[in-house]
């Protein structure tokens, strides 16, 4: 622990608090209860409302006398139209002294930027990330949020970012805070019985990625030492992080392939429940980076694709989807950082695998395995993409920088370039 | 995870947000500045105040715009007196926006003590736990608290409880409510460089077996279903709890007799700070059982006691100290309540101990011997104690009853009494 004069020495851990289990969800009205709020706005989107669950979490606050409204146009995976059609609709029909997400991470994301705009001045593009946006720091606290996934991958009860796309800049982009952290995340396991297979497949790999690559991600100690006002909630791969995600990852072990094979197996939806909640956990601090990173433009210039068990006519490569595309040839790439590191993890994911010639093939190797069992899409090739597109696939990836500085090592174009091209065919 | 009518299906987690390292304790001014806060009270006792680092924190807020002042009066190992001065103290002096609690426990607590009494109506006596006190619960929310613990093993930045001895009824008790738990933790290693070997052993020894009680602790699922009106922050064992707990045991096993060997040695000091921490996180959502209900009347019945390295003239069992003394027979007690969970405890902690010839003598072999190696008085003959005690001993643990329902079996006077007889020579 020798210091040296400007690295960094600290790292920061923050969550929201947790209630997790069977029936979990039908406590949020006394949650709400002991905030005093009086009038809450729950946010989900047409498909999850049409489950009914919504309405119902609505309708158990009466008992606590609180006024409940429920909006459901969320567009899952939000643009910034979408956005501000929902702010819209809450500074008409607002204000709201509380807000429950009720969904996915579009949902929870919707609600961050609800809650945002609703407490503190100016517009959503004010708050965007920089180069897209102002990157402006919200002044104001923000009211209550409780976040209540019914996904298996999205970790957005637990961070501090609301992901969006640009719509004329055909660009994915984010608004990043501390102050966006929900305050509690109700993890209830029932709520996932009827996610299909195809969304049990893609979200998984979105939680799998999150702990794999905040596991790998540049350590905290490794960044020139930061004033206090320049702390950022991702900080790299720290004591805590590690704790989540390698949890995280024992979990999925046993349980991915289960969960999507047999969605009826209540320990399997459990336990896929729980490593998403540590995944997230894990990663609303660390941060995520290459994978992540080439998943923006992986999903933001599809051309034809439609996943199977998503609803909808827009071509669409599903995020947990389109992180996962490249993440074996990712880790292939940052396994000279810390081999160590990789061969953990994928011990850690599958413990029987056989070691491989060169070690750097084992986590990418185990993750392929995987991902052609749970039937994810072989590779870009399989989603539409060819060699042409390349070009543009690593501009999209290269504005990418907050992630990309995460990376343990630097990803300069021609990098970005060759894990694309060793991702058209994964397996 | 199949769901019997009554049985208990969910678990919650709450923490303070963290901050960790070398340094962390000079950051205080801006994250106050977050919140908003004009006027801060920093709470800290004589000895800590002697360091000079509350005042140090005291004078950083300046920065910020906000007006510092310390009270230094905190007693070690508060007591209902020692509370109502410094809730008397800030009535008079304040009010404040926002308190910083700067030392072991006993400054932690006793901030929590006056954040409850400032910012919620009625006296001290209403919020301490039946039968001595009326527990009732607080109605408003408090301030923002920041604790900054000097000892490594108090956990008390992490709970929601504020402990006290009720002097003309000679019983220690609690005040014990979510609301309690502060809202940010600064742990810096380099404030712990000083602690003295005895105080190093003795907190040392809360920490571990804050780490060992929660990770035997009577699970989440084992508790009848409660309504969410009656959830108490200590749930049982569950996953996250058992996440915290077994990895704070794994730094311990390497960094607990270093760093009361050569306290000089940060990096021992860093992974106890660490594990004190994670001890903390994890012990504040499960719970503790018999060998906290033991540390009771231990500490509460001093006879003529005076531990190594600490101040003061009053005889006094250190808190981590009595915690310990019943440990190694209290866990001969459980064992069959979870003999897996033993075993893997003892080997977390001390992974080449050779297996003993009855599993259930492995854990208390285990501590037994560490307890010696870092210099613990040999068991409750050694602080004082005789084979008459045993009845007064026996009667102050019985008091202790929401910590003996967190035992994994029942506790009768007769378990207790044989625990207490097992404990007067551990070695």
């Amino acid at each position: 622990m020798s210091e040296h004069a400007h690295q960094e020495t600290v790292f920061t851990y923050g969550a929201p608090q947790l209630k997790f289990g069977l029936g979990a969800s039908e406590e949020i009205g006394y949650d709400l209860s002991l905030t005093g709020a009086k009038r809450v706005l729950v946010v989900t989107d047409p498909g999850i409302a049409a489950t009914g669950t919504p309405q119902r979490v609505a309708e158990q606050m009466a008992r606590f006398d609180i006024r409940a409204e429920v909006f459901d146009q969320v567009h899952v995976e939000p643009t910034d139209a979408s956005l501000q059609e929902a702010i819209d609709h809450a500074r008409a029909h607002g204000p709201y002294d509380a807000y429950v997400a009720v969904g996915g991470g579009s949902s929870i994301d919707t609600a961050k930027a609800i809650n945002l705009l609703m407490t503190n001045p100016g517009e959503l593009m004010d708050y965007v990330n920089v180069p897209v946006g102002e990157g402006r720091d919200p002044v104001n606290p923000l009211k209550p949020l409780v976040a209540v996934p019914t996904t298996t991958g999205t970790g957005a009860e637990s961070t501090t970012i609301c992901v969006l796309d640009v719509l004329a800049q055909k660009v994915k982009t984010g608004i990043s805070h501390a102050r966006l952290r929900p305050t509690l995340a109700v993890v209830d396991p029932r709520l996932t019985l009827t996610q299909p297979a195809g969304v049990t497949a893609s979200a998984g790999m979105d939680i799998l990625c999150h702990a794999l690559e905040s596991w790998t991600a540049k350590p905290y100690a490794a960044y020139p030492r930061k004033q206090p006002e320049q702390r950022v909630p991702y900080c790299g791969a720290n004591p805590v992080s590690d704790m989540w995600c390698s949890r995280a990852l024992q979990l999925l072990s046993h349980a991915f392939r289960q969960a999507v094979h047999h969605g009826d197996d209540e320990d399997a939806r459990y336990d896929m429940a729980l490593a998403a909640t540590f995944a997230g956990m894990g990663f609303g601090n660390a941060g995520v980076h290459l994978p992540h990173a080439n998943a923006y433009p992986i999903a933001g210039q599809v051309k034809d694709f439609h996943p199977d068990d998503y609803a909808g006519d827009e071509p669409m490569v599903p995020h947990g989807m389109s992180v996962s595309l490249t993440a074996p040839e990712a880790f292939r790439f940052t396994f000279d950082t810390n081999p160590d590191r990789h061969v953990e993890a994928a011990r850690m994911l599958d413990p029987d695998a056989p070691m491989t010639d060169d070690p750097a093939d084992l986590l990418p190797t185990v993750l392929s395995r995987l991902m052609r069992d749970i039937a994810l899409p072989n590779g870009l090739g399989a989603v539409g993409y060819s060699d042409a597109d390349v070009d543009d696939l690593v501009t999209g990836t290269m504005k990418q920088q907050r992630l990309l500085s995460a990376c343990p090592k630097e990803v300069t174009e021609d990098d970005a370039a060759r894990v694309f091209r060793g991702s058209f065919e994964i397996w």
